[in-house]
C-alpha cells in the first residue's frame, strides 16, 4: 500500500524501533510531527545525530559522559566521598539514586547483570574495573544496588565473593514494602522479605 | 544537577516534546539508544530531517505527499473512484480508511475542523478547496468522516449546507456500537446512536 510518501513511512519505521513504541503511537507521532514546527523534529534530529558522537563512558566509573572527558561530573568532584562506591546495572539507575539527595559517595556502572541463560559472564560488564577500583584501597564499603530480580541477586552474589577484602563492607540494598505501598497487594516474595529485615520501632 | 552529559540531556528534552512522552519514557528511550547500535538513532535522525523537506501537500486531496509531486498517489490513481470524496480531518484518517480496503474513492484532508472555541474557522481549514472540487461537477457522493466528536459533527453540518448541489449525495459515516465491544460498556449516546439507527435483520 503506497498511500504514504516514502519520508513519513521512513520515519514511522525508525519510532518503531524504539522499545515500548508500535506501529500506531510511531504513526501518532510521525503525523504530529509533520503538523508541528520544523523546529521539534530538527531538535530531535540533531540530538539524535549527537547523541553517540558527544557522549562517551567515564574511565573510572563507567557512568556516561561528554565525550573527551576523562571523569564524570561525580567521579570529577572532590565533595563526593571516595570511601563509598555503589555498584549498579545501567547509567540509568547513578539518575534515580541522585534524584533521592540521599547519598554522597560515587558510582560504579556495571553496564549490565550477569545472565548464563543471554550468556552474560562476568567478562561481558565491568566487573573486572570494580575490583581493580576497590583493590586500590580507598574503598570502605561497596553498596550493591543492581535490581531485586533473579540476575540483579545473582550478580551481587558473585560481587560479593570478588570483594572480600579486609576492612571493606559490601552492602546490598533493603528490601520491603515499597513507601506508600498497600500491603495487601504486595506480592508474597516482597512479604517475605519485609517480614526477615523487620526492624525495631525506635 | 549536572549528572548527565549535555547531549543526553538534549535529547531527552527532545524526546519530552513528542506527544504522550514524559520525562521517564524520555530518558528510558534516550538510554536505550545510549545502548543500542548507532544505526538506529542515525535512522530516527536521517528519518526527521528529512520529514518536512521532502514532504508536502496534495494538490487536490491536501493528503501528505512527497515534496515536488504535485498529486499523492490516490489523486494520481486513475482507478479510485473521481465520483466519491470521503472528505476527513487528518492524513492519518485516510490511512484508517485504506487499512479497510473497503473504499475505492477519492479523499479530500481538511487538516482540521471547526472549532469556535478554539479559534478555527471555514477560511481555516481546507473548506473551500473541497466546496470547488466538488462544484467542478464529477462529484456524486460526498462521504463526510470527520470524527463523531462535536466539533467533528459541527464540521459536517457545515460542509452539509455547503455543498448542497444539485445530483451530490452528502452523507456521513454510520454511528452505533463498534464491533467486538460490550453493550454493557457502551456510552449512553452511543447507545442511542445505535438505537437509532437500528437496521431490518435481513
Amino acid at each position: 500500500m503506497a498511500v504514504l510518501p516514502e519520508p513519513v513511512q521512513n520515519l514511522i519505521l525508525a519510532f518503531e524501533r524504539l522499545p515500548g513504541v508500535g506501529p500506531k503511537t510511531a504513526s501518532r507521532l510521525a503525523f504530529y510531527l509533520l503538523r508541528a514546527p520544523d523546529e521539534i523534529s530538527l531538535a530531535l534530529s540533531d540530538a539524535l545525530r549527537d547523541l553517540k558522537s558527544a557522549t562517551g563512558l567515564c574511565q573510572t566509573c563507567f557512568n556516561i559522559t561528554r565525550s573527551g572527558q576523562e571523569l564524570c561530573e561525580i567521579c570529577a568532584n572532590p565533595d563526593r566521598d571516595e570511601s563509598q562506591i555503589c555498584v549498579v546495572e545501567e547509567p540509568l539507575d547513578v539518575l534515580a539514586l541522585e534524584r533521592t539527595g540521599g547519598y554522597q559517595g560515587r558510582y560504579h556502572v556495571l553496564h549490565g547483570v550477569l545472565s548464563p541463560i543471554e550468556g552474560i559472564g562476568p567478562e561481558d560488564i565491568k566487573i573486572q574495573p570494580l575490583v581493580e577500583r576497590v583493590r586500590q584501597g580507598k574503598v570502605r564499603e561497596v553498596i550493591v544496588a543492581t535490581n531485586p530480580s533473579m540476575e540483579g541477586d545473582a550478580t551481587a552474589l558473585y560481587l560479593g565473593q570478588q570483594l572480600q577484602l579486609p576492612g571493606v563492607r559490601i552492602t546490598r540494598l533493603a528490601r520491603g514494602l515499597p513507601v506508600g505501598g498497600d500491603l495487601e497487594y504486595a506480592d508474597q516474595n516482597t512479604l517475605l522479605r519485609a517480614l526477615a529485615g523487620r526492624q525495631e520501632l525506635s
